[in-house]
């Protein structure tokens, strides 16, 4: 089946093969795509439109020499397949297996990590200019999508990148889109170039036109550039990366082989920075794909004859997405923002319902938290539903124009906790040592659905300033009967020991209770529901117990679990403490079980920890 | 003297001034900016750029109702004058005086919090889309400097705010430079704007030249006007900012009210978004500002006749500065990487002496995290010398980029611990809780200079991944003898009782604990260098204490102070705890030592409060 590809297992194995072998082997690495990522579960639509791309780039560049900068780095698969790692497709995003994301532990052709977005720019002009400095050989490549260049990020790279004269190639994958469709002005500035087919001759046409003007035309073209006049300009009209310093190629059809190497060789050939903008068909080759790239983003485990399952299943995120809707129709002035995650997010329905109010900003956090001060300064309840480890991005804005400001905004903070297969880039356990050393944030951590719509709710109406509702990606846990609810903690079971936990681990807390009460040991329950402002009276009922054991799904650093350690000592508490949180490491790709597993957070685990422990 | 300032409450009054009028009233601005400033140390050169901006847009916009949101703040003096604060001046920066940026808590007329950069035109996008949803009146208007574009965040929020055809203008100060002169490709691109005095009636102007050939000229500008050639961009030519759905205007001269008068009341006719070009002076009218306007950006006290002393005080930053210039002269790997902050920094002499190796990227400190990360990846030795406020904008960027990637970039934290002055948007007071929670980061606190070159010299060739190496504004501190070196901590004293902190405060604990000695109070004091890794052998030692005070010049949720506490209880230590770190709030502006005094960090209020603990 895999005529060509068995040949490849290394970039120089394709540059033998003519365009047509080329043409074949992409049809033969969509497949393997296919099949990976429906067994996988994984990036599809973004790893479908750059085969073409991928192969023309290790056609005409030497990896690892020349350095390749996959940004955001979901669509570097065929890069995978390509560079020695095909066997391994079948283990991408399982623990031990081959990482979702570039990773030069894995591969020395993997140039630099990745997994958020709009940084490559930045990557490729550091790793060019200390080519420069040593003096060393090969190229800096960035390969960007039109989504990536919203984040401020990038364009902060352009701004620069441009400066040093060094050899830096930037790709721009323009899909017209980003995870979700691009709206900003720089997708409509693309959207007019791609409209005129051949854009990177017009100034060559143009001056060709008038050299061929017999006799005066070869001084006048001379005169014009020459000149400082605005007619120069209009001959010589420049667009806007020109104008950052970076000569423009483009537009060329990203799934066209020979117009590809040609575009890349002409790009190679340049002596400055160069801009290569490639027009590519997100989730091309695969029908289901093509026509919803969106829900084939990133999917589950699916049957590729049959497509993936298209319904939302009923998660956080959708029990978010349904609670905005309802209030924002009983409020006119709810209104929500998304960096680029309407789908993610839940937020389909309210942007369909409500588009007046539903504000997707591009790949821009930072200006995702400031824009949505600016509307609660103006007398609006914004909500910002964004993935917690993607408000990494916003840290500052949150202390400055939220905290400081004392805007009340709510932050939806989805996919808090460990995530599983998206690895080390993407866990979601820095926002409550971030957020928590904020002044004035409230952090709310529900464990079930309804939990979350009455978080929501309070958020919304009974708290001021910056309030973040953190809940994890996927399905609530199920609780012992009475022990959920809106209570800013809950005490549950008799005895002189104290589980804690807060979110979906108490439901892990609760049934370690159970494998200890079998073993007669009384052990009680704390769950709590509000981590900030924290609840002091927690301390008199905390320093009865004569030993406490804290569980949570952060890093340990800056955690609840230490604030309260912390307390109880300055409070002269003399029992026994004991934390399991995340230790000083990342957690690298895995299930989200396996990860627990890992940290010892199963009902087991912390049965069997508390029984060593208290003896 | 001030006859018509003293006529000027708000900003109506001065809507009835003659022009004549208006520019005798900024002489006298200007006077009392100059008078000021020497007086209360602040920002000048900013705020002499912009006395006619601040004029003309209160002449033509009517505040509160139209939202004037200053970009940074600390341009914002002479709107503070014209709204209602001229008596107040004399305050500025001083304790419970007026604080050196808006503040809507302050006045109405402030229309949001600003302190860090490129943040005004997400906010104004905000508050004119809250006016929409609204229904109420009034525009926004962010205003901007050259300096403050190059921050990606500006260009997020552009890429966004003409989306909805809101009534937003942007005023671009264009004073060519932010605070360090203004390299990038944006600069590069205003120069070019700026040369063509009259840009923004060039395309009325090719119109009406179009129009006024007999008989065919109508129709053919109209028929041009319709085509989607490229006949029709080169007559239509748009600049980038109307690329990205802005209408242009400008440039205009700065200086001049009329010319600004007219540009803000076309852009008030507008209908939709709008930039207004403004070319600006810094420093203007004040010649020792002029000619060195980076020396008047943030001054101390000076003599207004003979100008501000020019000689950089010897302080962290200068020690900084000779060792990293020291260092590169041997190591040619080693370069240094600024966010427009070369002075503040203490680079000038890297600068001069190793331009290959200097790379100022503008107001842009996610891309500098970034780009340090793809230097070290590449082999290069980088130095990136940043505030501690600043470094919060770049969090997402040290988590993924440098300490997932695990790159060895060495972060010269300057300003840590408690500015002063600036105020609640500058303290260096988050750096040691966001810092320490991620995996891999080590941290090191030089209390004196030989300590911060020991300190650098470690993080650069004796550890590995990223290092932060933090120290605060100003001048070193007087130990006892004996008490500073490159340890990792230092024990001094003997007894029951010991004091614990690191950097400048320590001490203050020295003195705390010789005021206690005198009572017959033996106390010892416990220093510590490098914070992260945490030197766990210091538990066994601090076990052996009764009573442990920790003195701490960061926020108290996520310090050392509580990391200490919790590793203590988790040992079973038994004995006293007591932590003096920032409380759960911000600290306004007030001398560094009124802030000590405030937080009870002085000696004496350390040694008061060991006194009452330990009876």
């Amino acid at each position: 089946m895999n005529n060509l590809l068995d040949r490849i297992q290394l970039p120089q194995d394709l540059k033998k093969l003519s365009f047509k072998q080329l043409e074949a082997l992409c049809a033969e690495i969509r497949h393997m795509l296919i099949h990976t990522v429906s067994h996988t579960g994984g990036h599809l639509s973004s790893n479908l439109g750059v085969v073409e791309l991928t192969v023309a780039l290790h056609k005409i560049f030497d990896a690892p020499q020349d350095q390749i900068v996959w940004d955001v780095g979901h669509q570097s698969y065929t890069h995978k397949i390509l560079t020695g790692r095909k066997e391994k497709m079948h283990t991408l995003r399982q623990k031990n297996g081959l990482s979702g994301f570039p990773k030069p532990s894995e591969s020395p052709y993997d140039a630099f990590v990745a997994g958020h977005s709009s940084t490559s720019i930045s990557v490729a002009a550091g790793l060019a200019r200390a080519k420069a400095i040593k003096g060393e050989p090969g190229y800096a490549i960035a390969v960007i999508g039109d989504g990536a260049f919203t984040g401020g990020m990038a364009y902060e790279a352009f701004n620069n990148a441009g400066h040093y004269k060094d050899r830096i190639i930037v790709v721009l994958n323009d899909n017209e889109m980003s995870i979700s469709k691009n709206v900003g002005a720089f997708a409509r500035y693309l959207a007019q170039i791609r409209s005129k087919p051949g854009y990177y001759s017009t100034r060559n046409r143009v001056r060709k036109a008038v050299c061929s003007i017999p006799l005066v035309g070869k001084p006048l073209a001379k005169a014009v550039s020459d000149s400082k006049s605005y007619l120069k300009e209009m001959l010589y009209h420049s667009n806007l990366f020109e104008d950052f310093g970076f000569e423009y190629v483009g537009p060329v059809n990203g799934h066209d082989l020979e117009s590809l190497c040609e575009a890349l060789e002409r790009a190679k050939a340049s002596e400055g920075p160069v801009l290569v903008h490639v027009d590519t068909i997100k989730g091309k080759g695969y029908g289901f794909a093509e026509q919803q790239p969106d829900a084939y983003h990133g999917v589950p485990q699916f049957n590729a004859k049959l497509g993936s399952c298209q319904n939302r299943p009923q998660d956080f995120s959708a029990v978010f997405g349904s609670w905005i809707a309802e209030a924002a129709a009983k409020d006119p002035n709810i209104c929500a923002v998304t960096a680029a995650m309407k789908y993610g997010t839940g937020l389909e329905e309210f942007a369909e319902r409500f588009p007046e109010r539903f504000y997707d900003v591009g790949i821009a956090e930072a200006h995702a938290v400031t824009f949505s001060a600016g509307l609660a300064h103006g007398g609006l309840r914004p909500v910002f539903a964004v993935y917690s480890t993607f408000l990494q991005r916003a840290y500052d804005q949150v202390v400055q124009d939220l905290a400081i400001a004392n805007e009340h905004v709510v932050l939806a903070v989805d996919r808090a906790g460990v995530v599983g297969e998206d690895g080390e880039t993407h866990q979601g356990i820095f926002d409550i040592s971030f957020l928590s050393a904020i002044p004035g944030m409230t952090i709310l951590a529900p464990a079930t659905y309804p939990e979350l719509r009455a978080c929501l709710d309070r958020a919304m109406y009974h708290c001021s300033g910056p309030v973040a509702v953190r809940y994890p990606k996927g399905k609530e846990v199920v609780f012992p009967a009475g022990l959920h609810g809106n209570e800013k903690y809950q005490l549950s079971g008799e005895g002189d020991t104290v589980l804690i936990s807060y979110g979906r681990l108490t439901a892990n807390c609760c049934r370690a209770a159970e494998l200890l009460q079998k073993n007669g040991k009384s052990v009680c329950v704390l769950k709590l529901t509000q981590l900030i402002p924290y609840c002091q009276e927690l301390i008199p009922i905390l320093r009865s117990k004569k030993a406490i054991f804290f569980v949570e799904e952060a890093q340990e650093q800056g955690s609840i679990a230490q604030m309260t350690g912390n307390l109880l000592l300055q409070h002269g508490y003399e029992g026994s403490y004991r934390i399991r949180a995340v230790p000083n490491r990342f957690l690298a790709h895995a299930s989200v079980e396996e990860l627990w597993e890992e940290m010892g957070w199963t009902p087991q685990a912390i049965a069997c920890w508390v029984e060593e422990s208290v003896g």
